[in-house]
Order: structure tokens, then sequence, then C-alpha cells
């Protein structure tokens, strides 16, 4: 059987990035999550072995366009088939990068590329004065790739991710990465690293993977304690390129229940230094909000943000939005 | 649960509006409604309280294209998440237009954008010699919305609908509408009235909604009554312009049940002045048709229109079609 | 009730057709099956009258991109609604062209769009040095178009598609054709014959379908017996165009069951003559492949191709692959 799944986030507010000259009243798609629709089913082949495939999209339920930016392809979210059994899961189409699940989970917006100071500075670039372009370079997700996960070890998964090129006469152009993400009890961990020459989710050949470098490598480590009375986060990472530029981000943040909801904080800053540059430019970025949970497919949520990048505008936005899980 | 639902309709014919060189010989998809496929979903939150969300894709069943004309979004029907209880219900994305249900429901044709006279003047551009432009702005869906629904009063609804325009530094430029409509027994009563600056379902900062104009206002009364032998639509509206233009549209109509289906006849008359066009133009559309139910989801029929334009070519349709809902 | 259903096939290769100057490893798209996904639905009126809906997408499930290729439509698979009964069946909008049929089922490796030789040939265009164009004109599926089928006449059953063309003061620029498929015990066979005057999915007016003609005429005779041992495919097809310039296709294969799957060999040659290309070409392609059932829903399969072009250099191809049907 085939199930239909999918996510619906919508808020109004004011919206301003670093950089950006003016305010604008908005009512816009994903606050918390990027909205999306799909398919998804599994079959029981026999002796623990499964054939699973999960299809889906992104879309704005603001205005109803289909992906995330415009070139976005259909299917961009997950376009995979593959087995899984006792030696864990193989899977093959388009996927999940490697940094995006040490990403999201490890820090208190969740996968919010709205609000989220973390997924802001990764994975967002800014089309305004501020000049700003994502961090990490390849997209959240892999397509033309090949997957690995491991079995459960004791908490501990780990993912390798290898994305052809697709080339011709070049086969040593590709994306290669790895993930680990551990959970016991109160505690989390997780560190990524992969190296990144192609673009996505369509490349061109020759293509820069930003600041005209033609691969770049990433690493973060992270981590989660659950206290109870709060949750707190951390991570830390670093990008660097075959030009000169190198990025390091720092994130902190904490998730504090309170009502049948929680307040969530988070703050990060993102330190970038090389010649192709000029200037060093540091970023800052701090969240706070309140998420209330109606049920477990439905919440409420009102978040404030503060964005600074040096030499520019700052940025304050505010958003209340409805987010619904089907 | 999500429910998997939308409408496929096909006919062939002879297709010739006014304007038109030539008739043209078709296969074409949307006779009486536009084809159209989506998802559903409630979920109950108690209290009487419910969370929904709608998500409806407009496509062309004679050729697979996707949306209802070049630029259309995926989801440009509706893309929406919201709350419903004892206030109403309050919802937010893209969704109706506040001068679509008017228009619809109180003319034979209902939701025909092929055959219905109203709909074609209203909302249908011609790309023909004619040069006709459709008469009411703003699209029949809003994005980037905010709707309020008021609860039923004895038969009387009203909905709220403001769109805003997203423009950075210019928090005044919107679209703002209210409707009203009224079912007791056999009489049903119907207006809208709207402000409209913001083309949909995407809109670019400072383009025209129509005629070089920034701003069009519009309004339309309407009223049904139904003698069993026969049930009768009328309806008459404006629009004006910040620049010197002017619609009045008047629409008559008829519905007689006949055997398992229903004879339907309508009539519309738009005329349009003003020194923005040079010389009055008057639009004079009639169609008549049969509705054949071959069960409640499916229908066949045939339609003959004569549309005519001042000073072009007059033009003579027919289709013959089938109408499928799932 | 709505079902949704679809099929996901993905393989992981290196890929180089005749004319290409290198290998590519690639992570592709259909290797055996081009994917999709899609909707369908029956309604009983009564009588043993149905009405039915099909609504279906190609997509690409190595980067999630809708369609087969740019430009394609968002439900090009079939976008049709119709009537079923003692008479056949009636449909309208788009769907199989008339060689669709003959063609896939009467060559060993199916619907592969990537490693049948006669599916290679008369369908897929090469964009590289070879500039082979494909041989049948008009696409593997019909817009704007009408299909009837007979009922089954003791295992024969015939198709009559016409597509319109659409173009206005011009009736008689359309596409037309039928096939016949026969089906008892081992013996099958099957014949077509098309004229194509319209390009798919989408016409421009006054197109080429190809090679700067009009007009194609195309036809193809097959057959296939089952052995047990082993099953044999044969055609042999004719395209000839309003100028000089004619195609003529033979292929050859076979299927031999062996273990939990089959063995799969085929052989294409299309022989293409006439002034519009200058010098005669020859284009030979043959495949060979093993398709092992993990389920009657699941297979895993590797395939090596061989693929040759007059005057260019030759290629071969070698994919690994599982297609998931859902």
């Amino acid at each position: 059987q085939v199930t239909v799944m999918g996510l619906v986030d919508t808020y109004a507010g004011s919206m301003r990035n670093a950089g950006d000259a003016n305010s604008r009243a908005s009512v816009n798609s994903g606050g918390l999550t990027t909205s999306w629709i799909g398919f998804k089913g599994t079959e029981d082949l026999g002796g623990g072995l499964k054939a699973n495939f999960l299809l889906t999209s992104f879309f704005q339920a603001d205005t109803g366009v289909q992906g995330r930016f415009p070139g976005d392809t259909m299917w961009s979210r997950d376009a995979v088939v593959g087995l899984s059994g006792g030696f864990g899961s193989i899977s093959f189409g388009r996927e999940l990068a490697p940094h995006f699940l040490p990403t999201i989970l490890f820090n208190p917006f969740g996968d919010s590329y709205t609000f989220s100071p973390l997924n802001l500075h990764n994975d967002v670039p800014l089309f305004n004065a501020s000049g700003w372009s994502n961090s990490v370079a390849g997209d959240t997700g892999w397509s033309n790739s090949i997957r690995y996960t491991t079995p459960d070890f004791g908490g501990l998964k780990a993912n390798l991710h290898y994305q052809l090129g697709e080339q011709a006469g070049k086969t040593g152009v590709n994306n290669i990465g790895a993930n680990a993400l551990y959970f016991n009890g109160p505690l989390a961990l997780t560190a990524y690293y992969n190296t990144v020459e192609v673009n996505n989710p369509l490349n061109t050949a020759g293509s820069s993977v930003g600041f005209g470098a033609s691969r770049q490598k990433a690493w973060m480590f992270g981590g989660s304690y659950d206290l109870k009375a709060a949750k707190l986060f951390a991570t830390y990472g670093q990008t660097s390129h075959n030009v000169d530029l190198d990025d390091k981000t720092l994130s902190l943040g904490a998730t504090v229940p309170m009502g049948a909801g929680k307040i969530m904080a988070a703050w990060a800053q993102t330190k970038r230094e090389g010649t192709v540059i000029g200037a060093d430019q540091t970023r800052k970025t701090a969240s706070v909000g309140y998420d209330y949970d109606m049920s477990k497919r439905t919440d409420l949520y009102a978040v404030y943000m503060n964005d600074r990048i040096t030499g520019t505008n700052n940025g304050n936005s505010f958003g209340v939005g409805i987010r619904h899980r089907f």
C-alpha cells in the first residue's frame, strides 16, 4: 500500500534578514518546516528483507509554487528506492545530504530554514546587499546518489553517501560524505564529514560549488543533552575550499518545556575568512520562540529572530504560524 | 487520513471566441469544470476545533500540462492550512478569491471557464485580435492570503479575504475583499466587493493589475430562484480602476431540468468604457447546452456558444464532453 | 476510490551510446521502465458501463526531475477520461500512441528506453556526435486525442487513435493510427500503422516531425512465441516521410527463464536512407541482461549493451538496477 503524507506550514509575519533594506510583511510557507507532500511504501520480501520507496516534493504553501526555489526539481525532497534488512539499508536516487540530519537534529529549531540560525548560516543564501551565500555546499539533498545506512549498534548509526558527478570522461568528480548519529537516553552526539564537487539538485559541468571553488570540504560535531527542565544543543563545524576561504560556525541553543509546548532559543555565529572575500565577515543570528502543540500533528508557533552580518543592515523578523502534518 | 480527489473534464469540439480568425477543431480540457487533482485532510483537535489542509492542482487533461496557463503554480487551486470551529474558520496560504464563489454559484454554467458567459467576461483574457482582457483583476485565487469565514447564520455566510502584497517597505499594497452568500429554500443571494493591487498567482512588484492601472475595485450582486420547472440566475457587477476604465457586466440565465439532466442557458453582456481603451466596447456572449448525469460523479454535456465583441469577428463554438469526479 | 500507483526504477552504471565521446558513470532513472507515479479510478455506471480516469506522471528518480525530458508535461504518461463497456472503450485526452504497445510488448526488454535496442532506435534521440534522431515521430503518447478500443475478439483487440492538430483553420493536420494485438496461448502477433503530422507532448504550428518533413508514415509487424525454454521475439517496421528519408528497422530477441528470473537478449538494426541525410546510416544495437524477481513487485537487473552507428564511435554501456512497483 502507498501512504500519502506531508506537511503544510504557513506563517504570517514581518521578515527582514541581515542586508535587507526593509521589512516585508508576508504570509509565507515553512516557518518551522519546509512544506512538502509525498508518497511512500514498503514491501516485505521475506527473510527480514524489505523493498522501500519514497517520493516527496517540496512546495510553497503561500503561493502554491512547487519546490523550494526556482529551478528546484519536482521530487527534490526524496526520490529514492532501496532495500533494507539486517545489513542496514541501501538506497539509490535523490535523498538526504550527509550534513542534513546532524544539522537539523542538533539545533532547537529543527528543520526550520526560516528561523533556525544554524540552518540559515549553513544552507540559505541571501539574495540581498549582504551577499551572504550558504556555508555548506551541495544542498540538503544529493541527486544521483547511493546511500548505505548501517544497522543500529546500541544507539549508534552511520550513513555513507556517494553522489556520482555524471560528467562524461571525468569519473573523479563526485560528492562523498558520511555521518554518525548516537542516541543514548538524555545524550545525543553527531558528526559528519563531506567533500562536495557537484551542485544540487542539478549540476552543470564545471560549475563552482561556491566562491569560484571547485571543491568544498565540510565537517561538524554536535551534541545535545536533555536535562528535562531544558534540553541543550551545541554544534561546531568548519568548511574549507580549494580557494582561500574558510567558514567556522558555532551554534548553541536550548528548548524549555512550558505548558503544552516548549520555548526554543538558538544562536549561531559564522566567521568567514579568506582572500576570496577580502575583509573577514561575521554573521550572528539569534532566534527565540514558542511552539504550542495543539495535537501530535498540529502546532502553533511564534518566533522572533535577529540577524547580523558585518558591514550591512541588521534585520529583525517575527512570525506566527501553524504547522500541520498529514 | 488523506483523501485523494479531483476531476477530469475533457471535450471535443470546434472552438472560436470573438476575435479568433478561424475555428479550431480541438480535444480540450475543462469544458464545464477546470480539471484538477488534490489532497485534503482534517484532524479533530477536540472541543469542536479542527485543523484542515487542502492542496489542489489544476491540469490540462488534453496534453497533461500542469496548471491553467503558462506560469501558473503547481498548487494554484488551493494550498491552504487552517483551523475551523464554532467561531467559523480561518485559513492561510493560497485559496479562493472573494469573487469566485459569488460568480460560479450564480450562473447556470457554474465553474466553466470555457462556456460560462459570465466567467469568460470576468476571468478569461483572449489572446487574439479582440484584445479582450478579463474584467476582474487578481485571478480566481489569491496567494499569500488570510481568509476568515463566519459561521452559518440561518443560511448566511460571509468570507473576509486579505492578501499581503509582500513588497519590502510597502505594507500598503495589498488585496482585500469580502463576500456574502445566502441560501434559503429556493432563494439564493450573493454579493462581493474587493480592491485588487496585487496580481496572482505570482506578483511582480509595481506591475499593473490591467490597463496600466495599479488598483481595481470590483463588486457584484447576484441572485437565483428555483421555480422547480426552472432555476433562474441573474448578476450585475462593475469594475473601476485608478485609470479611466470601467466595466459593467450583466448576466442572466436559467437551467431547466429535463430527463436525467438539465438544459442550461446563459447570457452575459459587458460594457467597457474609458479613455484607456478609446471607443467603448461591448461583449455579448450566449451559451446553451445540455448536461446529462450518468451518475452523481459522471456527466456528459453538449454546449453551443456565440461570442461577440464590438468591432471584431463573431465566434461560434460547440463542444461535447465528459466530466468525471473522483 | 482512487488508487495511487507507480514505479521507481534506478540503476548505477557506466553509460555510452553510439556517438558519445566518453563513458559516463551514473546513477540514473528508468533502466527497465521509465519511473512514474499516478492515480486511477473506475466508477460503475450500471449495465456494464464504467467511467474511468487515469492520470500518471513520469519522473527521473535520480534527480527528482519531473518528466522524461525538458519540456515534457506534468501528466504526459496519461491524462485521460473515458467510458468502457460491452462496446469496448473510448477515451479522451493524452494517452498511448498507436506504436507504443506493439513496440514494448514485442521485444525482450519491454518498456526500457535505456536498454531495449528497438525502443532506442524508435523513440530516443541521441544528442551527441551521432546526430541520431528517433525513427518514429510523434512520441510514445499522443495529446488532444480520442482513442477507441474494440472488445476482445478471441484474443484479438484493436485500438484506433486520432489526435487533433488543433491548428486554427487547418482541420486537416492531425495524427491518425491504429494497432492490433493478438494473444493466443504461446503465440502473440501485432501490427500498427500511423500517420504523424503533429509533435508531442506539445506541438508548435508548422513544426517538422523530423528531418524537415511535415508528415511521417510508420508501420510495424511483430510476433512472439513462447517455447517455455525460451520466448522468441521479432519485429519489422518502416517509416517514410514527405521528404526523401526512410528507416527500416528489424529487431530480434529472446528471453530465457533461469532461476527466479530470466535472461534477456535483444538486437535491433535500423537502416536510414535518403537524400536528406546524405550517405546511408545503419545503427546496430545489442543488449543482454538478467532480470531477477525478488517478488512480483520488485526485481533486480543487470544489462550490458553495445551500440553502433555508421561513421561514429561505438558505445558500451552497463547498468545494475532495482525496479519497484507500487
